[in-house]
């Protein structure tokens, strides 16, 4: 079997070619080839004999570019490749050329294609299809109204799919994340940067900002739920669909106290007590427009698995940076 | 005030251009100029002295005809213009490239001009966003998950007009029309074709065809209602809004046995004896994927208006027919 990764550098799509090669199949069939490709080269390290690994820096909006990866007729495709919400905001037109023309060229090459070939594409989606006001708790006829342009672009791409599909053309599948939680590596300027932040900082022995209230509640998965999505999607019967191909992933709806108490459980006062309060009406305005909790029910029939609770997140992170601490010493 | 209408040779197009030049005015301006385009040159008559209209033929799909047509700063754009279902299902890339690049080169070339310019824009989407399963009334926030290419298209409008009006690009509406009926002209192929053609052709002295049940429900608006949505979306407070700038048109929710009741109490008996029940297996399974009813609380509110009942539509298309019968003489 020859997967393609679009990209593959990113936090979720580095830890799912891990997950890949550390597996060595997918769908019961053995993994050949794997093509990594992001804006930067991949650094992909533990390839195993026998697995032919291409690590390829290069454009996605690039129509070109996109038809010479498909060209490969890859058995699987994840399209994970997208620029964040904040910079689909600043730069409208990037916004537009990466995230959406990025999956209008994948899907035409595809179409493009001679003979039979339709292969499964798993897209990462976003919660920010979404935009206030919601229900209590968002079900899976809910619109998809967003309010960035990063979750018009997804939107849009999750049309694509399902129509692209109905056709016959591919065989898609788009998933919804939830924020990612806790996040490796360094506090970036994403307004959601906090929600790992309250955990991974005082972890690590340092300070974390806290800039909203208390009673805030989001809706959160860890990086391995969000792997373990993905591999799902990849291997799950996919005629249980129907046309809609699009799901919003099963999370946790957890408020800052609750993950501020389950740190408290798992680490002790001392490492709960690192987060300072510092409330931020900017921060808390943008928060006030996410979605809070969703009725997940068509990916937990079929077959997609939540984080068990807010602990386990937190421990799964203690021991993947354990790993990491050991892998770079 | 200059007026661009894409799609200006339509049914809609021509009753709306109609409307216009006998009106002489639009938002309290005066309209000195409407640029009247389509795939065939519109037809416009009854052109009053002061105004000046330009027809013309051209591809919408083609960039600069598109933003030679938006360099002339129209202070108002009615976009009507579309492939229509069957052909986009028929012909996938003809379907994209109307459907949806027109769309695109349209908000493209109003981003694109300089200084201050941010006209009104009404687009007709339709009904064709939603894809059964359906609620048993349509609320507004129901998800648009289509089953067609074209209603995949309009939904992908909607989320563009949507986004662009955020940015403050443009100042957008979405209007999603019901099926129009009473349609004026010869029966087309179409699956929808015969909700007009049974009340027609009897008052035509002709027979129609009847190819589904009596107890087939169905979303319904006459072309002057169709025209007065346009009108008002053209002329109301967009800030009433809010983000959500795609709206379910106020229609009537009728049966075929209410349809025909209607046409004996206008008619009588004679001409309603002219329907002939030929059940089609292949038009009654496309018809039960439609939508039947909704609940189009927000267009209400916005002060959209709906037939008062089916006998006036009737009566409307009685009346639009005499005065055509008049004109041709």
């Amino acid at each position: 079997m020859r997967i393609l990764i679009l990209g593959a550098a990113g936090m979720v799509g580095r830890k799912l070619t891990e997950a890949l090669l550390a597996e060595g199949t997918l769908a019961g069939e053995t993994i050949e080839a794997i093509d990594a490709f992001d804006v930067v080269a991949p650094d992909v390290s533990n390839v195993p004999d026998g697995v032919a690994v291409n690590a390829q820096a290069g454009d996605i909006a690039d129509e070109a570019t996109v038809a010479a990866l498909v060209a490969k007729r890859p058995d699987m495709i994840f399209h994970l490749a997208a620029i964040v919400s904040g910079e689909a905001e600043a730069d409208f037109e990037k916004g537009y050329r990466i995230n959406m023309s990025g999956m209008q060229h994948l899907l035409e090459a595809i179409r493009g294609q001679e003979g039979v070939y339709r292969p499964r594409l798993v897209f990462t989606s976003s919660i920010a299809v979404f935009g206030a006001p919601f229900e209590d708790k968002i079900a899976d006829t809910f619109l998809a109204a967003p309010l960035t342009s990063y979750g018009t672009q997804k939107a849009i791409c999750e049309l694509l799919l399902s129509d692209y599909t109905r056709k016959g053309f591919v065989d898609g599948v788009a998933i919804r994340l939830p924020t990612i939680v806790v996040r490796p590596g360094k506090p970036n300027k994403a307004a959601s940067s906090f929600f790992s932040g309250i955990i991974r900082e005082p972890l690590a022995g340092q300070e974390a900002i806290l800039p909203v209230d208390d009673e805030v509640r989001h809706w959160v998965a860890s990086p391995a739920a969000a792997v373990g999505f993905l591999l799902h999607a990849a291997t799950m019967d996919t005629d249980l669909l129907g046309p809609r191909r699009a799901l919003t992933m099963p999370g946790l709806s957890v408020t800052i106290a609750e993950m501020i108490e389950a740190l408290r459980a798992v680490a002790g006062d001392e490492v709960a007590g690192r987060i300072r309060r510092e409330p931020d009406a900017v921060i808390e305005k943008i928060v006030a427009g996410w979605p809070r909790d969703f009725d997940a029910r068509r990916a937990l029939e079929a077959g997609f698995t939540a984080d068990r609770d807010f602990q386990s997140i937190i421990r799964a992170h203690i021991a993947d940076e354990a790993v990491r601490a050991g892998g770079q010493s």
